[in-house]
């Protein structure tokens, strides 16, 4: 990959920045535990802060624990351009999940300033809290906090040492009473941008050091429990069976190849969670249980595979002698990013020398909760191997400095526009 | 089923002796637990010895724990007929498995002395030491112990407790220091018959109370791994996927038809235990390890589907990428029953009114070890929709009755033969 294009952001402090974060909540060699709301996420957020002030923005920390930095515009009461992600961290994490959209923003920002550049409108860069949702079993909590999208309940749920989120909220120095009588405003954001690592292996494998993604996949999550009747494995002969996993097996396989039909098409289908009971090598399957994960861009594609898989189950617990029951765990629809906010990445790309390939988004992000209340657009960047919520995670230097650099100029263009 | 023909054994004290019997070691309403060298295995050898006793047989308790009766017959130098089976218990299990056989043989020699009948050769009746093996992960301890079939370090095995079968068997009242100079004399048994319930459904389903056991078909067990890669279940693409749990999916189809090759063929092939690795639901499955248990009377078309499997296995990691071992954990051979002692069932049989239908056994019993010594036989006891291991074990009285009495009759016939 030649760029010709100069580089306009600071790689050097970029990276440095990545680098000493890193080291905050630290496992092992390249790892990262900065599990929401924890003190390696209040100190993670500090430095952050320390940042974001370096490149003199205003910053607040607000009741959700969302980390926000402000850079004033020439027109503060216009719709604002926002760019941000988060900086929590799987339990066995790595350390550019979340992070280069977050430390990219402030780097753009400050480039921005060093130039000389005054944006039209307030560029806001923030650090959502508790993106990952594994403390609590559920994510995207700072953003759905700030766009007012958080359910009864929230503040109630426990972490595994029994600690509430409202208990931890208050630790991390951020006081819940602060939610009453909030509501989001709706039109203040104009736009959001964020930068984030693929978590796939795409980019890698097309060569490509960045890509424009083209919206995020809503997954459809089910759990399914086949019923069929145990019995020993050496005295029931074959046609008396009603063996669960044989049934499963068989949706599994289907499942695969539902998700294949189309070849050109970015669908997906998963079983990534089995149980099997009793689960002894001589006793005929009675019950088993698994999960199904189905990701389609195109709703109404995911929809029709939805009803084959549903018929296939069908057909394949009446082969066996099998009951069984689809809970349905997550339903998400498909997020588009906003055509317009492409053709500026485009643009701004082919001006930096690249053409990057659009791609959809598997796994959601701070931005889907983001699309519910303006435009948004996303910058994936290459990552090894797809390895993500892992400490094998990685993504090379000269490729986060062109995301940054295209999450820069895209601002930049963005911030110049009158009325957002 | 009409029987015209007269009953000649008592079916009250048989039944009132399996009663009694279920209530040592007995769990909930119908259950029992009676595990091996246990003091609830110990309180039920007591009771079965006395029952021996009544009997008129002469009584002793082997170093390896097999309780032993014997009926001096006219030739007390000739080949016995040894008739048993065994009374532990699994933790949760029913309270016909094993003990049919033990007190239908008592019952049986009971009632030949009650007709003033002497047999040529003595008749031993053994309730075997441990036939489970769920204490110490070991079945088939008293009966190898007794034919001289031990392995290394059998005694050191321990307990979930962390107990010894040589502490156990001290505390049960054996002393282990008896195994030492001990040799099975060959020759010395003529002939064993097992009266056992079929756990399994084929007698069931066919409306016939017994059957007579064609062989026992020995196991093939394996443990295979498949590995892949992990991955984000949302953002790897279908083509580039390694997903262990797939490939495996297609195994366990395979060898379901595989099974079903034959339609006549007493094959069976199951996929009981399976392992997956992360197990998360959003994560493409990385590893997969799951359990094989092929099992056919006919060694030769087992070793053919083996073949088979192994090339499937071999297919399906290769269309997806993943790689595999396969660990051999049993390689058992069918034994077959004698087929002299097969007719002389049948004939006995007849004379009841009675054409049991032949059947394979897929567990094992005493029997197979027996089988190594001398020649053996087994009547099976239609068993409620298959059910064993479990409280819900079932065996109609009337169904023991005339498994009893068959054996009865086959022990009465085959003890008036001279030369055994």
């Amino acid at each position: 990959m030649k760029v010709t294009t100069p580089i306009h952001i600071n790689s050097k402090r970029l990276h440095d920045r990545i680098y000493k974060l890193s080291q905050i909540g630290k496992i092992g060699e390249t790892g990262v535990c900065r599990l929401a709301l924890s003190k390696e996420d209040r100190a993670g957020v500090e430095l952050v802060k320390s940042w974001m002030e370096e490149a003199w923005m205003t910053t607040r920390i607000d009741p959700f624990g969302n980390l926000i930095g402000v850079l004033e515009g020439r027109d503060p009461d216009a719709p604002v351009l926002m760019l941000g992600s988060h900086v929590d961290s799987q339990p066995y994490g790595g350390r550019y999940d979340g992070v280069i959209g977050v430390l990219g923003a402030i780097e753009a920002v400050q480039t921005m300033v060093e130039a000389g550049y005054e944006p039209e409108m307030n560029i806001e860069v923030v650090a959502f809290c508790d993106e990952e949702g594994c403390r609590f079993n559920k994510g995207l909590f700072g953003v759905r906090g700030m766009t007012g999208k958080l359910e009864e309940g929230e503040l109630e749920r426990t972490d595994k040492n029994g600690m509430t989120r409202r208990e931890a909220l208050l630790e991390f120095g951020c006081d819940p009473a602060g939610f009453d009588g909030y509501t989001f405003e709706e039109g203040r954001i104009g736009a959001f941008l964020e930068l984030h690592i693929e978590q796939g292996p795409v980019l890698e494998a097309k060569g490509e050091p960045i890509g424009i993604v083209s919206g995020i996949s809503g997954p459809l999550w089910w759990t399914v429990e086949m019923t069929g009747f145990a019995g020993h494995a050496g005295s029931v002969p074959m046609p008396m069976r009603q063996d669960a996993l044989v049934g499963c097996a068989k949706v599994i396989v289907a499942l695969n190849e539902l998700a294949r039909q189309e070849p050109d098409a970015p669908t997906v289908g998963t079983v990534g969670s089995l149980t099997v009971f009793p689960d002894s090598r001589n006793i005929i399957p009675e019950r088993v249980s698994f999960t199904v994960d189905l990701r389609d861009i195109d709703l109404e594609r995911r929809n029709g595979l939805e009803e084959q898989l549903r018929m296939l189950i069908d057909d394949a617990c009446l082969e066996h002698g099998l009951s069984y029951t689809i809970r349905e765990d997550t339903n998400s629809e498909p997020r588009f990013c906003a055509d317009w906010l492409k053709d500026v990445l485009r643009h701004e790309a082919a001006g930096m020398g690249l053409t990057p390939p659009e791609l959809m988004s598997g796994p959601f992000h701070d931005s889907l909760t983001m699309s519910y209340v303006c435009d948004y657009s996303m910058i994936f960047v290459r990552c090894k191997e797809g390895i993500s919520h892992n400490p094998k995670e990685y993504a090379a230097p000269e490729d986060i400095q062109l995301g940054t650099e295209l999450l820069y100029r895209a601002a930049r263009k963005i911030s110049e526009r009158k009325g957002g």
